[in-house]
């Protein structure tokens, strides 16, 4: 990822920390790959109908961390409010997708590198949400 | 749209009122595609230096709204506290983009009809909120 | 939709045929929509297991269809190339997404009405393309 | 990343080199990340009127590249004219935008960078095509 790269040559002044932003952004990024792979790899299960909710919490969660890199990408016009109740939405989708994959992690493999990737991005999201009080 | 028919086709049991969450993605998706036509509009006009603001939170609002709306279109191991936290984030982005529209509503016509779509759109996502409480 | 109410405030000309693109880009968003719901819908079905091909070509549709109603919402710096080639993508995703749901359309109402979206998106990207030749 | 990883736990066979398909998809992650970075940047320059077409170009490739990344990261009911439409699609985004980036990039650090991302992700499209000839 070139993300910390691009915060560098952010051509104005941030109030945020740089190198945890970076590390927040792909955080995201990674999680939201990882739950679009999860949800088509459970879909590709024999028991798909027992990973019904899991599948959704994957969509759910894709889109939200998605959304949450693209609104910390942006810095121009930076509004505290709004990021903060991005993160929070955001950690709330990871915590849901993170609690359903554990429960498959000990059967599906995929669920079990999901859910490492949702319980990361949850506490991210903590985190940024914490630096920015 | 055909969100009303989708609704009524969903095969299983759903805990929200059907009428009014129709009505709500549909100002969701009317919302996000108002905000990336006015970003582009902005983007165009001669005082592009003083909207640097506005396609900012234009950018931000589609992406929420996008989001948001694919959230609501899930009914399958529906999280309520999902829902509600996500409709919060998008209610406060499309707070702060119908208040950075209205300001460039008397010079900027794109800006006055996008801001509309912004209002409509915080109202929907206030008026689901409280439906669910 | 205020599609069209923002294309007729678009500070700048346009080669492209705004009654036809308004009408396009609706197309898509309706499709979209129909998509996300259709696939939620799949995944509540008992017979989840024979559906997993017609959630798959759901999520590509609704993403290449929100991709591309969002590139048609924009028209500065207006690149005919890359329109063309994203409406003929989006076009391949509505085709096998129909296919695909009106294999099942007798069985399930969801696919029925969204099979429906996805011809109406499919000529509709076809009709743009036609358009810009 | 854990796109490989997520790879190596799919539960059915497919069809492509999942070395040549994880290195893909992160290199579209990146690229789109870079996109949307560019484009706030650009909006964030004091000559930010020179730079709408780039900003535009910045936003079609990242929608392109995040739709084409979930395409690729879906393996059930694997449609190979799909993606190499979608691959296509996106490769001229990323030229596009490589282009465009390029013309700024002795002038502005964040458009240098982003171009080398967009270089090397429509190269990535190109050899996915090619392998699946």
């Amino acid at each position: 990822m070139k993300t910390a790269a691009m915060l560098e040559t952010y051509p104005a002044t941030m109030n945020v920390d740089r190198e945890l932003l970076a590390r927040v952004i792909d955080t995201l990024v990674e999680c939201s790959q990882a739950c679009t792979a999860c949800a088509d790899a459970c879909l590709s299960e024999e028991m798909v109908a027992d990973l019904r909710k899991c599948i959704r919490t994957d969509l759910d969660c894709a889109d939200l961390c998605d959304t949450t890199a693209r609104v910390l990408s942006r810095h121009t016009g930076y509004d505290a409010n709004l990021t903060r109740a991005v993160l929070e939405a955001c950690a709330v989708a990871c915590r849901a997708c993170a609690d359903e994959c554990e429960r498959h992690a000990g059967m599906h493999e995929h669920c079990r590198v999901c859910a490492e990737a949702c319980r990361a991005c949850e506490a991210a999201c903590a985190e940024l949400v914490a630096a920015m009080a």
